[in-house]
């Protein structure tokens, strides 16, 4: 099997499930519990809180775990601010959007600003929007999930805060944690992250905030992580997640030279006549869209099926909509749209994997064109 | 090591880390996914809902996995009313009892209905209340997770609802589900569950609801579990959850006969000069309050850690603060609340293993008092 499908879920490396079996083996306890192998349990989640923030160079933020990055964009858009207008882009991850539209039902002013036809947020909107208006709460991500294109969070924060150092600025980091060279910055106030991307475990997200800014739980109870989100934690899988980072920031340069070369020959190798590039050279290498333009997109994936290649179409998360609100939002037309696929790459995916779906993309499109005609 | 903390969290089976192993090594694949391994993580979650639904005889009801109970019992408090008044009782875990304070934060009116001296809710005061205040929602623990105590929820719904149709019933069933021969009724609207109190993994929920009853997501996103949870779901967790489920009630009733067995040797075995007996006859078999009378029950829960004995001091979520408040509520003095100590028996606890801490329990504190004299 290849699979192309990583911004959708990774494979779980096998480190990981090792590392898995001794926490639930050994570690099992209750780090509420405040006997010696509770104690040790907390410190598991203490260490992996330090090592994450040693990685994104943190300085004035900590960490919150969570269950998923859903929860952690929820969180950050529901209990971060209670006034104002809150602003996102029409890139952003169903978690953002459907939050946001939540917003709106519950009576708040809310904002989604044009894209670039990359996917990339149109910054001079959003900073003439910001302007004009009282913005309470951005939301940017990071890198789109379904073109890859790279929104510069730590430019956009700074001019944020510039225009209004009290709007509380969150960035959707999912794509980008392990993958990019990335340190937050100051201006970022909250970061969000889900394990399950990294070749680690579903069921692990985390949330970072900077330490003075005010948030609220989402979910209430016995007053973990700071009384900010309650609940048994997740040890296993935090510590799961923790060397999940560890692997992937140890060979950071050295993953993002080679799935750019990947994606550089997937590019190369696609019949131009048959497909349209939607991702561009600047964004991130692990993601590309393409279309097979006049042919449904879903069609092509089930055909690439049989080869035992697996390519997604659009975000998984919103995989049951005909069109891609996010490609929809980028400005191309009907035919485009029609022919998404997304591939997503993982360092572990090889130059002969990668020619051998070229090869089977551009026959299966050519059949089906021929099919069609 | 005796492990008797199995309230507070579980070793998982081993059974369970294997099949999470085979999940996240073959079965990994995003159930939002249209290609054919999605589908089937979307079958692992689906067969898992059934089960549960048969093993407590539901058939009005359906299932939405959430990431601990903690979640589920928020998504409850949080997401089905929103008007009248909100009742418990003060006998509720934290994930409970403290999002009713949050409801008082946010406006809402909120009862906390007083307890019986073994933990159960005062039933009478209960309907008392429902009969004449605009009640709306009320939420009742199944076993009481500090003293054991059972409240009978499915007469208490039926009550409820006779005083009022509309209103809707919540039960927190954490330590109930597989380990009590409990059948749901239809006068139960939503029902709470965590795994990690079963021997499966820390990271996965349910909250069961009434097919017909309207519930708002907590958490917004790409629409899983018919759009009541989202965010991808974590299938391993399922499935271990389905397996551990299995486990339990198909040797529920010889697990039961067990640790009754276990409990009823344990207070036989106590020096009742030394001890009081919190918990009754009647309450879960699978723990047990006692008090070590004007002794610390943290002094003497660190002093059985010297022997390898593991026991909790109240709830593991709340036991940073000095008094157990759920204890208290049970109407005890200082004395009785200084000394509270929790055993929580899992199947595979032995006669060995409690008669050893019968014996260690007494000669510590009976030292301790000596100590202290």
């Amino acid at each position: 099997m290849i699979y192309l499908d990583n911004a959708a879920t990774t494979k779980p490396y096998n480190e990981c499930l090792k590392q898995a079996n001794i926490v639930n083996t050994e570690e099992y306890f209750n780090p509420s519990a405040l006997y010696q192998k509770g104690i040790d349990a907390t410190k598991i989640i203490k260490t992996a809180k330090n090592n994450i923030l040693r990685r994104l160079g943190a300085i004035n933020h900590e960490v919150i775990f969570t269950s998923c990055g859903s929860e952690s964009d929820n969180q950050a858009v529901f209990c971060a601010v209670n006034r104002g207008v809150f602003v996102t882009d029409k890139g952003e991850h169903s978690a953002i959007h459907k939050s946001f539209l939540e917003l709106k039902n519950r009576g708040r002013q809310i904002e989604f600003i044009d894209l670039n036809k990359d996917g990339s947020v149109n910054t001079d909107k959003l900073f003439d929007f910001c302007l004009n208006n009282e913005v309470s709460f951005v939301s940017i991500i990071h890198v789109n999930n379904e073109t890859g294109a790279i929104n510069d969070v730590n430019y956009i924060a700074e001019k944020i805060k510039s225009i209004n150092k009290n709007i509380v600025f969150h960035v959707d980091g999912v794509q980008a944690y392990g993958k990019l060279d990335y340190k937050i910055s100051d201006n970022v106030d909250l970061y969000s992250i889900s394990a399950h991307k990294i070749n680690a475990l579903k069921g692990t997200g985390v949330l970072i905030k900077k330490k003075n800014l005010h948030l609220n739980p989402l979910i209430f109870g016995g007053g973990q992580e700071n009384g900010l989100r309650s609940g048994t934690e997740n040890v296993f899988g935090i510590k799961v997640f923790d060397l999940a980072s560890e692997i992937h920031y140890g060979k950071l340069k050295e993953n993002y030279e080679h799935v750019s070369e990947l994606k550089r020959l997937l590019i190369e190798k696609l019949d131009k006549e048959l497909f349209y590039i939607i991702s561009t050279d600047n964004g991130s290498p692990y993601i590309l869209s393409v279309s097979a333009v006049c042919v449904r997109g879903e069609v092509v994936m089930h055909t690439l099926e049989n080869f035992g290649i697996i390519v997604g179409n659009g975000s998984a998360c919103s995989s049951k909509n005909r069109y891609s609100r996010i490609i929809e939002a980028c400005g191309y037309d009907k035919k485009i749209l029609d022919g998404v696929i997304r591939i997503s790459f993982s360092a572990e995916n090889t130059v002969e994997e990668i020619e051998f779906t070229a090869d089977k993309l551009n026959s299966v499109v050519k059949r089906l064109k021929g099919i069609m005609k």
